[in-house]
């Protein structure tokens, strides 16, 4: 996603992210984790009675994952602050396949170190239907890092850092 | 939260939630969940290295235990369909107590059956600072329902639905 | 469940409890979480031999899920201390949905401050059927209690705290 | 535990089964496991407040790990299908380690293949003071079972079995 | 498995492992435990594009259950140092259910108290095919010690230790 | 780690891992997952006995760890086939911070599509120490792949990929 300074970072950049499939394991989970039990997420009898006819997945879960789908260089991303207009614009059940796509959609340089990156994002189910969308507010450092500097530089497939070993 | 339809709820409407202390086994396992690995939540050596000085709480996470913290009657929220001007405020470290407060900021009604609610929410510290806050949007039901109709009468403290059985 | 204080409850007295599924992860999460593996619940093979043709949730697992679809007011529930002749009934296999029935069937006070409540618990499956019976031995408060005056007057559908903030 | 047929099981034999410390991560996945987030587990602030001045392990957690420490063989274990007089009491922190105690206390024939044995089960924590109690139900087979003619004689340290196997 | 001292383990000795089926609760768990999410392991639509057509089990969870499914005598398993020649032989899938089978292929004693065992070790599947094999290497205590003398002749099926308890 | 196709990887290439502390929740998830409850991992009791005075993590979870600190790029590696020789070295303990390195030992051309890949693995605590080592074996496509073309372009920092997107 972000692997690179702020100031070579343009309105326009996109990437994808990789697929999951959310599993009944995954929404189980995320009931025990979170403790919110809506019977809509948890009860099957209760859910075929809906409209939907089947347990939902949590939207918040769906939100959750994203992070986890694209690579973070945070040698670049110094915090995610915040998130814009969220909006949870179609079911996901359980055994559908989602992956996010970014787009930066604006950059704001805030002080001589670090510059505010706001990314439109959009997850998509596996018939490419937009499940969910907002913006996700980035602080990014600016200036380029010498290679192999910090543990950071390991353990990607960046191929400027390959060779790069902590001794 | 919600516990009556949209007509009986009005702006400056509030409510605080239960708290919990995000553990170790919290952050791991939303670790665990969400498959994001960064290493401010899940190095000791790298976090200490930071100004924090210790692993973060993830903001995600704090954000997701919201709806777990407070108790939601499904009677009446009919969708909790998106969130607006989530920012994560102040860090959250393992061992802190969190718990929301919410109040109710606008009501819009929708058509003749439901309304939109938007309910500024507010997570807070055990020092009460506030951690993190943003606007939750919740689709909720116009008119009353008939006591005891539905299973989901069961499974609450309301005094007026004691009594309700299934049978 | 129990949400008023020693003195207001009386034998008859009745709560339904929310449903839920159990699946699958719940089952192995069981299995995870105690270090049971009897092959009856972790072996396909072997449960497909027996007469149940099928793995079976434990009987543990079961007993374990009835406090927390019933919602406590630990304002008023002192201890959970015991429990009398529980009884695993009937199977319950992966998918079943299950809800717990109370019933207080006995109140003896134990001295000024408290009071011993028994409740029968039933646990029932989707067609209705017991799958599950005992007796929880609880402690009560006597008195009742000033509203808003703690935490744990927060958190709850009880309309007589709505409008009870931290601060 | 139970490792041989019915009628060579007296009233008096006793086993003690394996040590196991209840760690946080044990009490927060019962939390998940079974949504109930009584505060007193869960919530530090409010634990410190107690008398106990820190958070409780459940007793309906101490209570299902039992089975998952003791040897249970299951040629001989027809059923687990009742608990009897099961009292919560002492409190068990975390970081105490506990393991069951386990005695003979009746036998009665049921019919000709099965009878019933109650053991009196003691949870012991690591100053040797009891926990929990109660009386465990099991149905057991009569008749003694040709060695190495099941999966089940796989798996154990009985020396009778060494040298099965399952071709 | 190991319940005997060194000097009583013959080349040759054998013995099978109980079987357990593995979930799709085992496949997410590995997945969130290890952060390792390639998509033939998490995304059913990649999976089903490959020439398996589903998902694959991780080789290392087949790998880590061994020696939970066989019975390990710790008090004269001194220490599990290493693996030999490990191979992933077949595909395991979601369902499949796996039991480990043990066979001594050599013995060196090593010094005054310990020898090293070192067990062929092949996983199995429902269809009798081996889908993983490799070499165990163990260090074994020697010289045979008194009953009841440690908290380890506890929670077995040994017959030998029956009557023991911790006082 | 294999971010090209088998004919640009030579003999001594290297790769170093992202770091990741071992936690207690990894511990106790690791006795969850594999039912291997050995109690110098699961009883402080017991492990403070021992010459280590605490308790171990399991060599097979920090084996397990291990494809989840380093980057895959699955368009290039076919398959991870074996382990060689692994060691479990030193002691890890609750609260250690390990990382990965690896490094080409051996590449042996397989068919016309695919070669053998051998990896020396080291596993590093804080310290510096190798607490466990071992070889591993790749199956590597050969020749080089159009950029864009699948669904594994994405999600990686690999910046010849930036830019790809799904449609």
């Amino acid at each position: 996603m972000i692997t690179r300074p702020f100031d070579e970072i343009s309105v326009g950049d996109a990437w994808s992210g990789r697929g999951r499939t959310i599993t009944e394991t995954d929404v189980v989970s995320f009931c025990y984790l979170t403790g919110n039990w809506l019977e809509i997420h948890s009860n099957v009898e209760v859910a075929a009675a809906t409209s939907y006819g089947q347990r939902l997945v949590q939207g918040s879960l769906t939100f959750s994952l994203i992070p986890g789908l694209v690579a973070w260089d945070h040698r670049y991303v110094v915090a995610f602050y915040g998130v814009d207009r969220l909006r949870f614009l179609r079911p996901v059940f359980i055994g559908d396949t989602v992956h996010p796509e970014l787009r930066v959609v604006e950059t704001t340089p805030k002080d001589d170190d670090r510059g505010v990156v706001a990314l439109a994002v959009e997850v998509r189910n596996q018939r490419d239907e937009v499940v969910q969308a907002g913006v996700f507010k980035l602080l990014v450092r600016r200036g380029s890092l010498p290679l192999c500097d910090t543990a950071a530089a390991v353990g990607t497939t960046d191929p400027r850092t390959e060779g790069c070993t902590d001794g």
